[in-house]
């Protein structure tokens, strides 16, 4: 019999399913990757914005130097664009390591985090990483359901995540909600609110999140520019929380976690409104292009305030998997979400105009 | 009273303090950034590769997307170089996210974990940030005491650190010593084999220790892109260890932990022997100009197998503060090493030549 290491419960994690590469597909189906069309991972599909890569190319020269492990430049920006002292910022390789330090840094084996059914996959393997008892709440309208999370509540929960939007499927939490879910929480469980979404949403529904940071000593909201910042690749992200938790996540945070090309290029991101807004217009007319043609195809969906769209392509369990094969063969990679419990169902990242069209043509045809 | 999260083991850390980025001593000391000398990170002086720099220009327009999570080309360019399967490698956000990764995988709250006095910073960090409980073992001239180390393993020990050559001391252990301690150490327990400044070796002293892998499974080899490779501020490295150990760290791993850079620039490289040959040449003379001066001062050095030295600078535990002090105030940054146990010494990186001699008239200064 082999030796078996470590202990069961990091044994027993199933690793994070990621969008396929385009490269990895072309390889798999013999296709040209110039032809490929990945709408699989919520990425922005005008890339990086100028303003981000003329910054990163000036950082290049110094590249064979550790990054700054303060980051005290990003934190800098953060604290002119937030309005938070550089105390309450946690530099991230990318929201996802927020959300690790945030399980590595509150909760021991077999304490409990509550999260919702239908969320982010990274709250159930950041759990799982750290031996902690997952409560998963049912989702009401494929949402969160904070009324129940909260009823969820036990003496060993040390921890619950909310994402707003949520991904992958794309429901929104108004403001006044989460403000009277943090009232009701214990001062001692963290909350980490995961808006890596935000800047998606319309103004309207635009809310201050920092201001609960201010009032709720127990509240971590963590951001990513992973999203409408287009920098994916480069990998960052940040927490604002009150000293007393941001204080503890620096102390595990690996020191050079954000590598100096990406605390450049978030620098020059975050000061770039303009790209902000382009994007935002441009997810919100391909939003309205492909769930026009969701109902014109008579196909259920999950309004989202994301960007991205979850749709049901099938009445049995096997439609996910079953339509995401036939869309592969055509060249168009999407994200199956069977592994979150939804294998009728298929999450669409919302691409370009000409990227959508060709998504829906190839769903008409795999569906035919 | 304010609210205390987290268990106490994580409150208890002291997080890592780095060499002072360029930036900061001149804010903090009033200096010109152009005419300070940086030898605090055992960076390489010549920077990144110019290959490296190319292939990492390449990779630029895809920054919006998520990087490959499988690091598929990466993990080719390392197969071809050590001739392991791609199952057996694990990627980095620096060889120190492969040292919190063995941590995280191997070790819960209370099991104990070995590593040597004098040794890496970041086994005690990672020890610490899981709960485990240090078996820290005295040096013997300030490198690993193998012997010691195989007397101290206890029933719940589950992971042993060895530095090779070791940081911040220099010592080297050579081959033959390492595989009579591989020997010893039982199955179940996982040594990580961290050589990080494996490729400064003389020619005569280089050993293959991914054959150690193929015999040993519990034997995971660390490998950093940070230092010969001179790519520390774009966050790379890796471990080759057989699956039984590479399948649990890639549970837990954070699926984009490697940027889209890096693993283009890595690619390149490492297949840049010139670069790497040069980077050694380089070091191998300013080891000699470092410690001829060190001689004719008639300071104590540790003979050093890495890319940097540890001298020592006076005979009071004040003495690496004072002349630290003393070195920043010149413009000239080293590393205290203190917080190692060694108050009476400093770490000087090998630099380019003309960075060495500024070093050497300053210290001589700083002493006079």
């Amino acid at each position: 019999m082999s030796i078996q290491f470590g202990p069961d419960y990091v044994r027993a994690i199933a690793p994070y399913q990621g969008g396929k590469p385009i490269a990895e597909v072309a390889r798999e189906f013999g296709l040209d990757e110039a032809k490929i069309v990945k709408l699989a991972s919520n990425e922005n599909p005008l890339g990086m914005p100028e303003s981000a890569r003329q910054a990163m190319l000036e950082a290049v020269a110094d590249i064979g130097r550790y990054p700054d492990a303060n980051g005290f430049e990003l934190k800098q920006a953060i604290t002119a664009k937030y309005g938070v002292p550089q105390e309450w910022i946690t530099l991230g390789n990318g929201s996802n390591d927020i959300l690790e330090l945030a399980a590595h840094a509150f909760v021991q084996p077999g304490q409990s985090v509550i999260y919702s059914q239908y969320s982010f996959a990274v709250y159930a393997l950041a759990t799982q990483a750290v031996g902690g008892r997952a409560i998963v709440v049912p989702a009401k309208n494929y949402g969160h359901d904070l009324a129940a999370i909260a009823n969820s509540i036990t003496a060993d929960t040390r921890l619950i995540f909310i994402a707003n939007p949520n991904n992958p499927t794309g429901t929104f939490i108004p403001a006044a909600d989460i403000e009277a879910f943090l009232k009701v929480v214990p001062r001692d469980i963290v909350v980490v609110l995961d808006e890596a979404y935000n800047e998606y949403l319309a103004p309207e529904l635009q809310y201050e999140s920092t201001a609960w940071v201010r009032e709720y000593p127990n509240l971590l909201v963590s951001r990513t520019m992973s999203k409408a910042y287009g920098l994916a690749g480069l990998r960052v992200g940040f927490g604002i929380a009150q000293p007393a938790i941001t204080d503890l996540l620096n102390r595990i945070r690996q020191p050079f976690n954000v590598n100096s090309l990406a605390q450049a290029a978030a620098i020059a991101a975050l000061n770039d409104s303009a790209f902000l807004q382009k994007s935002a217009q441009l997810n919100a007319d391909g939003y309205r292009q492909l769930t026009q043609a969701f109902d014109a195809m008579d196909l259920e969906y999950v309004p989202s305030y994301g960007n991205f769209v979850l749709v049901k392509v099938g009445n049995d369990d096997g439609a996910g998997a079953r339509l995401n094969l036939a869309l592969l063969k055509q060249g168009v990679i999407v994200r199956p979400v069977g592994n979150y419990g939804l294998p009728q169902w298929l999450r669409i990242s919302i691409g370009l105009p000409e990227e959508n069209a060709i998504f829906i043509e190839a769903l008409k045809k795999a569906l035919a």
